[in-house]
């Protein structure tokens, strides 16, 4: 049994991850029919959470006291890798690939340009993006993959060089956007377009900062039933993972279990000629190298929007 | 001892909130030394929460089950009227005011513009509002007075004639914002300049919503040293906090707990003239009627900023 967090002298830590946290943290309905914290369980032909099909279970909260049990479970369907009430704060970055600034026909910022989505827009790696009538309104429903960055430690003033001991692992995430409501309909603020429920697909689930030592050196794709439509690496991040952190630390308290959603190259449906709108019914599928994929169907509700 | 939330059929509920919250609550440090949640008593002399000295212990959190004690605890200080853990999202609305969006120079807005703050933003009515070293940048430090609504039951795609059975109750907060990091330095998005910790400090407690019936006739200001420089009346809210909420409630599920701060009226900083910008050692004052003061002094940091 390795024991994280909780220290005691007659325990010793059996994993001395720097962020006290599991290598492959998944949360999941398990086929005893109960939902788990775990450990996910590779086979040795993948380093892609999706191939998982067991993981030891965890007892306690990620950020709280907690152990990794030496007993497994076995996985009947992943879950977003967050609980909502272990997640304070979702962060993400716009304009942080060069090449998707140009599309975007935007300068290159000057520091990261941050917003925020609720707790609510948090989703599961299988779950379907549900598209309520008010987002139906209009026109430009759009995906963009990201590296998203969980953080493990509490990070307040840290420098660049330190930031990354404070991340507990990556996923990929998808940054779903409606243009009409991004952009036109929110008084400029892109609060509305991108922060509606579910909207914050990711997973599949926390690959170690401990196994992934440099987040700035990843493939990042994403294929619309099963088109390939943005294909960078991460290395072209104007704003790399620890320098975002440091810069977000700055006169703010980033939390244990805060996301941050770090923005997406080019390729988006916006930046496409023609563009390129998500439809009922699409399935867009957003992947990490070295983590795996989030595979999202996009689900229209029946129902009319009444403005 | 009056129940609430848990509604076991041998206890039956002895206040009938439609909200099953507290008439005035508020969390405190008491003169035992713990921290509580609690009912606030009200002299006779005063519908300002600031005046209490006692209050009913409420055991348990106030968005699970819980109970209201008819023990009283003596305050000491009133904190932040919600815990950290106990808030999901935080949203707020932008150019909520004719007036204010007026000296702003913008129009008036078609749709609610929302934005978000983190929860580390969150502080309490009496804390000092800290200016980190990059908040000292630039030039800008502002306040903004706003009527905060907390919601107290699920909402998602609520109309608004059903909206306001959903809020908990109401209190006064300050949303705090660097102009310069607002609007010059955040590439349009205002998240950057109003999220540093503690720049949403709201309270000095949560009126229910059973008190308050019309959110939309209550008196609103600000004083800074003592001076008036924001007088208005929520009647002149562009959006009310019905329709504000069953807007923000289509695809998007609001949670007990999220706080709403509903915009602010003309007289901010920025759109004097002279423009006022916040100095350190600053006292704060917003008020609401019906609900009291939240006063916060401005402490800057004594560091520099790294860039």
């Amino acid at each position: 049994m390795a024991t994280f967090s909780v220290r005691s002298p007659s325990i010793p830590p059996a994993q001395t991850s720097p962020t006290n946290t599991p290598q492959r943290l998944i949360r999941f309905l398990a086929k005893d029919g109960r939902t788990y914290y775990g450990d996910a369980i590779l086979p040795s032909t993948s380093t892609d959470l999706n191939a998982a099909t067991r993981a030891r279970i965890i007892q306690g909260s990620p950020w709280g006291p907690h152990t990794i049990s030496s007993t497994t479970a076995e996985i009947q369907h992943l879950l977003c890798p967050l609980a909502r009430a272990d997640v304070p704060t979702v962060r993400c970055l716009g304009l942080n690939y060069a090449q998707h600034a140009k599309e975007s026909n935007m300068p290159i910022p000057q520091y990261p340009i941050l917003f925020f989505k609720p707790v609510t827009s948090l989703a599961g790696p299988y779950d379907n993006i549900p598209v309520a009538p008010l987002a139906q309104e209009g026109e430009g429903l759009d995906y963009e993959c990201e590296l998203v960055a969980i953080i493990g430690k509490e990070a307040h003033e840290v420098s660049e060089a330190d930031a990354l001991s404070h991340v507990a692992g990556y996923a990929i995430g998808n940054d779903v956007s409606h243009r009409d409501w991004q952009i036109k309909r929110g008084g400029g603020q892109w609060s509305l377009g991108k922060g509606f429920d579910g909207w914050a697909p990711f997973g599949p689930g926390v690959v170690s900062s401990s196994i992934i030592k440099d987040p700035q050196n990843l493939r990042i794709t994403t294929k619309l039933n099963g088109e390939t439509l943005q294909d960078s690496n991460t290395r072209d991040m104007i704003f790399g993972v620890a320098e975002t952190i440091a810069f977000l630390s700055k006169g703010t308290t980033l939390l244990p279990g805060d996301v941050i959603f770090t923005g997406t190259p080019q390729g988006v449906g916006m930046g496409r000629k023609p563009q390129v709108w998500l439809k009922d019914g699409d399935v867009v599928e957003v992947s990490l190298e070295g983590v795996g994929s989030c595979i999202n169907k996009v689900e229209f509700a029946k129902s009319k929007a009444k403005l």
